[in-house]
This record gives C-alpha cells, sequence and structure tokens, in this order.
C-alpha cells in the first residue's frame, strides 16, 4: 500500500462527497455562501481519514461510511468557525484565508456555525444506505462527542483555563474533550456504518482512536513550537503568545514528543487483531504524528 | 375540557421532563450552568405543548412525545441564546431576566447554544420508548426545520433584511423560516412519536401548523405594539425601534388581527376530521393567538 496516495485519495472523496451533499442554494445566499465557504476551505479531512479506514480495517467498503465522513467534517469546520470569533480565540487567519467572521461578518460566521451542526445530523438521518438502528447509533455517538461532554465541553474548559493548566493531567482531559472526542466519533462511525463491527473490535478501534486523538494534539503543540508561519497558515507560537497550556510547555519538547510516539504505540498495537485490514488505518496513523502542518 | 389547566399541566410536565433530562453536572461547571440557565428560565414552552397535544390528537399518549417536546424545546431555547448575541439582535433582557452573555459572558453563551443543540439530537438519538425509524424520522425533521432551509435561513433573512422587507409575502417567508419551521416540526414529531399518524393526518396536522406559526409571529408582532413591557419582560416597541419588519407595519394594526383569525380558522378547520381528539390542539391554537405575552 501506498499511503500518501491512499490518504489523498480519501481527502478527494471526502471532499467530494462533502460538494455533493451541500449542493444546494436555500433561501439565504450569504448564509449558504458562508456555509460552503466553511466546508470547502480545505483542511486535511483528518476525521473523514479516519472514518473511511476504520470502516477499511472491520472489512467493510468506503461507500456506506460517506455520510458519516461528511457528518463529522461538519461538526468539526462548524468548531472552527466559532471557535475562530472574537469572543472565543479572535483568529482574523485559518489555513492561511480570513476567517468566517471577517470573510463575511459575525452574525453570517455564528449562523453559518449553527447550520453546519443541524447539517450534520440531517445527512446521519439521511444516509439511505444505512439501516436506522446503525444511524441512530451514529448520531448518538456524534451529539454526545460533540456537546456537553465532549468537544463543547472541551472548549469551554480551554476559554476557561487560559493560564490555570500546569500539570499534564488537566490538559489531557481538555484535549480529550475537545480534540479527541470527535476523533473517537470519526472511528467509532466509520465502523458502525458498514454494519460489521463486532464489540470486540469496537473496544480495540475506541483505545487506538483515544491515543491517537491525545497524540493528534500533542503533534498540534509540537508543530506549533517548531512549524514555520507559512506551513501552517497561521502565526507560529500562537499558543505560546496566548498563554495557552501546551504539551512542550509542560513536558518539555523532548518528552512531549516521547509521549506522543509511546501513544502511536500504543494506539496502533490496540489494532494487532485487525492483521493487514487495519495497515491502512495505521497509515493514517503515521501521517498523524507526522505531519507538518 | 379546561384548556387552561391542560395548558397548565402540559407546561409543569416539560419543565419536569427538562430538567430530569438536563440532570447532569459535565466537567466544565461554567458550560453547565448556563445550559440551565437558558433552559430553565420559563417561557410558554409553546412547542412542547404543541408536540403533547398532537400526540394526543391522533389518539397517542403523552409519554413517547416527552423527547420530542424536550429536543425542540432545547431548539428554541438554544436560537435564543444565538440571537440575542451582541452581533445578532444585541438583548440584555429576556423574559424579564439578563441574557444569557449578559449574566455569563459572550464566550459561554456561544458554547451553551452549540451544546443545547448538540443535545437535542441526543435525547431524540436515545429516546428508549420510541422504535428506530420514527425516532430517525423525527431526527430528520428537527435538523431539517433547525437549520439552513429552516430556522437559521429564517434568522439570516431576518438580519439582512432590516429595513429592505416592504411586501407581506417576504415577511411571510421569513417568518415561515425563522418560526414556523420549528413549529410545523413540534406538531408533526409530536404525531409520530406515538406511531399511530397516518399519512393523511400528517399532511392535515402540516397545514394547521404552518397557519398557526405565521398567526404566532403575528401574534407577536401585535404584542410587541400594544402589549406592556412588564408583561412582556422585554422593551415593548423594540421590533419598530429595531426597524424590524412587522406585520402591523406592513398592514395596519386591524388588517394584521384580520389575518391572524383567518390563519387560526383554516389552521383548526384542517383538522375537523380529527374530530373530539383534537379539541385541545385547538385549544393551544387559541392560547397561542389569545396569550398576553
Amino acid at each position: 500500500m501506498n499511503t500518501p496516495e491512499y490518504i489523498k485519495s480519501l481527502q478527494d472523496r471526502a471532499s467530494a462527497v462533502l460538494e455533493s451533499r451541500l449542493n444546494f442554494t436555500g433561501h439565504s445566499e450569504r448564509l449558504v455562501n458562508a456555509i460552503h465557504y466553511a466546508v470547502h476551505g480545505g483542511g486535511k479531512r483528518i476525521r473523514p481519514l479516519l472514518c473511511y479506514a476504520s470502516a477499511e480495517a472491520v472489512g467493510g467498503t468506503l461507500d456506506k461510511a460517506d455520510d458519516c465522513a461528511c457528518a463529522v467534517e461538519l461538526i468539526h469546520a462548524y468548531s472552527l468557525v466559532h471557535d475562530d470569533l472574537p469572543a472565543m480565540d479572535n483568529d482574523e487567519l485559518r489555513r492561511g484565508q480570513p476567517t468566517s467572521h471577517i470573510k463575511f461578518d459575525e452574525a453570517t460566521a455564528i449562523l453559518a456555525g449553527d447550520a453546519l451542526q443541524s447539517l450534520a445530523f440531517e445527512l446521519l438521518a439521511n444516509a439511505g444506505k444505512i439501516d436506522p438502528s446503525s444511524s441512530l447509533e451514529m448520531i448518538r455517538i456524534l451529539s454526545e462527542a460533540a456537546g456537553w461532554k465532549g468537544m463543547v465541553a472541551g472548549q469551554s474548559l480551554d476559554i476557561e483555563s487560559a493560564g490555570k493548566i500546569k500539570n499534564e493531567e488537566d490538559l489531557a482531559l481538555m484535549h480529550r474533550l475537545k480534540t479527541g472526542a470527535l476523533i473517537t466519533a470519526s472511528v467509532k462511525m466509520g465502523a458502525i456504518s458498514t454494519g460489521l463491527a463486532s464489540t470486540t473490535s469496537l473496544a480495540q478501534l475506541e483505545t487506538f482512536a483515544t491515543c491517537m486523538g491525545l497524540a493528534f494534539q500533542i503533534k498540534d503543540d509540537i508543530l506549533d513550537v517548531e512549524g514555520e508561519t507559512e506551513v501552517l497558515g497561521k502565526q507560529q507560537g500562537q499558543d505560546q503568545s496566548l498563554n495557552k497550556p501546551t504539551y512542550p510547555a509542560i513536558l518539555g519538547l523532548e518528552e512531549a514528543r516521547k509521549r506522543m510516539l509511546a501513544l502511536f504505540e500504543e494506539g496502533t498495537q490496540a489494532l494487532d487483531s485487525f492483521g493487514m485490514n487495519a495497515e491502512k488505518l495505521k497509515g493514517i496513523a503515521s501521517y498523524i504524528i507526522e505531519r507538518r502542518h
């Protein structure tokens, strides 16, 4: 298997499916433009990649995973739009482009984020290729991962915590919620979409996802210290300057890197019983910790 | 039937169910407090009332409608929190209390709204008493009513339109999306939750709901002109001062009132074939156009 080609093909698939699912005009042109802007602005499509590769890890095909891959990316896209708002992280640039509230206005950015969240659940509810029980299970997983006990709680802790998080345990909790919950949801939904996932394999996939969610965040923190502004598409060192807690700040750069590699080992080992079926999913895990932005 | 008592009992039921479904603490205390504040701040619970009475209109019981009644109220609550934000309507008072971003802060208000939306779908996905196909159908209805082709589109038009809407047709479209979509969703979900709704009765309920959604909005506009600030819990004449289009402004007060009554007639007539079963639902329709706040 050629991992970069595999990843590229899945990223292209995710973008094409998003394009087809968002092929609407609606009553408010400004709102629809802002929805498209938030979704089609690129990005690595990490969560869809995990959905697809997880579906293949349990012996399924990609087509059934299309809707959950799309839905989780919509939740991710909405969270970026809202996190960038002046009242939150106040970011004016994302992936080298103006953030939504700069490109449009604050009200439109808030509304586009709200509509993206509804749309994620709309897609899952309309996923025709999936049986109703599995669709409902995916909606349960995604709504719980996105909401008060998942991503939103993590963002709330992140905002509350500025300057307060001093130890690895608190930092890990914040990231487990803010980033980890959605990554774990991606992996679980991809497997469930196939109708082929056993309870055992779901538990193993969850271990893998929990490890890789945290490894993903440590990599982000390392990139923020090391990365070049040009490649990142945002100001390098931004987390430091906002006094946001990071792994390198708490553990030191070398120890942070070791922690990330240990999580990668633990995560990929959890997939041992999947044999060759999980090679692609492991390839994506490697991509997560080796990426340059 | 004693309508005021029936309405009071359903309002109490909705508030109690919301209380039980939101009985959690979570990781971010501030977020959870803001969620509770937005939901337990009172309100008329009109959407839950419609869910419950619609369930009874098709011969069902109240218990199966609990989760959709709750879910639609959460969507309504989130929309109020976001609509009140400085970037949107910039309201500091709602039902005589500080709005969420005043009571907490802007970031917390945005996040609480986001979490309330996720929670609505979480409740529907976990509604144990409903069969999976009906749950999925309710999620489809609610997500479509809430999102880019429903409520959010209406709010976007409302913001874009300040000073631009000059005729009844455009005004009706804006309200059909902003308020009507969720009211129609309430009526349809209530009926579907029972598992007893035929295609014909759903179509008749939809006609009723479409009429009453618009009548509800006209009543709101009339109250804004006539109501006393004390009873409304907000500044009377606020819509006028914001240059928001209203029915009395476009049609005149008397004509607006006639339009509202005509919609009430058309809506309740659509329920004729339901016989006595729809008496309570008609009672709620009367309450909608007769309320004093």
